[in-house]
């Protein structure tokens, strides 16, 4: 029976780069950016800093490393640094190692960084890396997403112009922030007149593919007053791993993700938390495709399975909502640099919680949820963050 | 200031599978035949298990993925996996990440796994995968170690008759191991006159490329006795990284590793190892090739830097020697699956302390070592294993 480090481990500094098209920054050129970002947010010298844990799912890209290529950044050297790879939840579970070794006691201070280059590579945002198992089943990302996405329309009604409500939200929220990848707003209309990628999905349904790199310093939490008094408390961790086959599992109904379920449940039971879309203020969530920022209302309880369409649709999830999803702009409007979208979501939760989000600000935030979801849906990471 | 979490923490069960050329075995299959070995050694029933790491370097050879894989190998669902890549200290790391979920009071027992298949690859064990930040600089693994063994001979004396000896004494060890790649027995002269690869290595200098996993199960030390009365107990745990790029720093002196150095530092500290040498029964130790080997002694703290010839030449190392190192054949004649090789140095380490080790027991083994070393030399780890 898993236990509980509930308010063992606070926040204390976090960083995050401009999310684009960064032809000008190496991998390492994002990790010094962000990593002295957030040395600063927490007023610490990076001398403080124990060990990190580095979330990159190819690091080769953009002529970066692995765990050398964060010690050569940040002149960290003779220290452990650990990476961590889970498909897109890669940021979130490379948090949740740094939290638990904190937490274990063998560090008082601990850095978290996420960083990927995505547009020096072939793989181009819409297929996958060689060698990747979609393409050895001849699936892409878009593809295995669409097919879901059918089923559950078919099953629960709805279409694309629901899943048009999902991309016009983040764009607008994603126009407000100054590090966003797009900072544009859409019309349904352009998104419903994209072309289509797969279907239900066109242009404006799917993430792009982006540069960028995220950091958070994390301490006991007994300590975190000596760094600063908004500190952000690490409330819930969970995660969830199913097959990797998920397409050859008759048990699967393609209408949503069982990971981010189970995930969900851990964080919520670590948490305390009984009715999560009454408890939780704001939610940073996987919107790899308009259709998943759907599913995952339900899969984390906000909703009933098949209402996720009325959620968008009655505005829940807007910022003006009762549940505010995604205000920094999401995967759909800040990019997704796979292993530094889970840091750069608990940037924006903290940033959030603080107070600090500016023009995007979600009132009275005290509570706040981070997930990612990946693989072809198998692997989810939930982080319940909170103010002390 | 890092803590500790010395004696918090018990190997209750390990498992390998026989090392080599296993084509008849598919990534998962490794997983499953090392992780239900573990179990079965564990007496555990595998639904306790709470949480999983998997550690493996290129997880999309022999048609493998990454946490997804464990979870379809062990029908492991909806729990947490991580996978963990810290190049050859892949296997150790995931371990040391497991070990401090489990200090921390998140989970009571755990697994962790190290899984690689590469003879299924591109990748020819002397040369480096595509991408690899080796073939960058034009410079492949032999080559690198190879310039460090140069420099070393240069400044302290000795030659490829002190590197055969560590070869002739791994292969001997490797004979009487029904696991090992390599069984069979070889002499200084087949050493010497093996072709050459990267002088001073030739063939018999340098580990062969092996397919292999291993699996550990660990649980909260005050729950072992429920399991086994020869539980083994972690002592501590070091991991340091250094430069990527060595050979560029003007203060490498091209003749040891300062991640090693390093490394075994914060391990020792936690387990309050102050004579290495007097202290360590056995050490399994990363003899990728076999200058590494005696740039270990020395890194390790067990002679002085320099004397890691006299140490092999004098038999120091030998099974009846006073510090027993590689009992098990080490890479060179156990093999080098790069993953797998951290946790199946724990399985030694494991079936040595518990006296089960047959024809190559180390004698009163009351505490073990296990060290890898991975990169261009850059990133090490470290733990110390003992009885309770």
């Amino acid at each position: 029976m898993a236990g509980s480090i509930k308010d063992q481990v606070a926040i204390i500094g976090v960083g995050c780069t401009k999310f684009g098209d960064n032809f000008d920054q190496s991998f390492e050129d994002l990790l010094v950016e962000a990593g002295f970002a957030a040395f600063a947010d927490a007023r610490i010298e990076p001398e403080r800093v124990e060990a990190a844990w580095l979330g990159t799912f190819s690091p080769y890209a953009g002529n970066g490393k692995a765990s050398v290529s964060l010690a050569d950044a940040l002149r960290m050297y003779g220290k452990p640094i650990t990476r961590v790879e889970n498909y897109c939840a890669t940021g979130t579970d490379a948090f949740r190692n740094a939290a638990m070794a904190v937490a274990s006691g063998m560090y008082d201070v601990a850095l978290v960084a996420g960083a990927e280059k995505l547009k020096d590579r072939p793989m181009r945002g819409l297929g996958w890396e060689g060698g990747h198992p979609y393409q050895h089943d001849g699936v892409t990302a878009p593809g295995v997403f669409a097919l879901s996405a059918n089923r559950y329309f078919h099953r629960f009604g709805g279409g694309r112009e629901s899943l048009a409500k999902v991309s016009v939200k983040n764009h607008h929220n994603g126009s407000m922030n100054p590090k966003a990848h797009f900072q544009m707003e859409v019309s349904e209309e352009q998104v419903l007149k994209s072309p289509i990628v797969a279907w239900p999905f066109g242009l404006f349904d799917c993430c792009p593919t982006t540069d960028g790199a995220a950091a958070a310093v994390i301490c006991r939490a007994d300590m975190a007053r000596q760094f600063r008094d908004d500190y952000v408390l690490v409330k819930g961790l969970g995660l969830a791993v199913t097959s990797g086959r998920p397409w050859y599992d008759s048990a699967n109904e393609y209408v949503g993700f069982a990971a981010t379920r189970a995930a969900s449940e851990q964080a919520y039971r670590m948490a305390g938390i009984g009715n999560p879309v009454a408890e939780i203020d704001l939610a940073e969530v996987h919107d790899c495709f308009t259709w998943t920022e759907i599913s995952n209302y339900e899969d984390l309880g906000f909703c009933r399975k098949g209402e996720g369409t009325h959620f968008i649709g009655e505005g829940r999830s807007a910022l003006s909502g009762d549940l505010p999803v995604n205000p920094s702009g999401g995967l759909k409007s800040f990019g997704h640099p796979i292993g530094a979208s889970g840091v750069r979501m608990i940037y924006e939760v903290v940033t959030q919680l603080r107070g600090q989000a500016g023009a995007r600000q979600v009132r009275d935030a005290e509570l706040g949820l981070v997930h990612n979801l990946g693989g072809p849906g198998s692997v989810a990471c939930v982080i319940v963050l909170g103010r002390p």
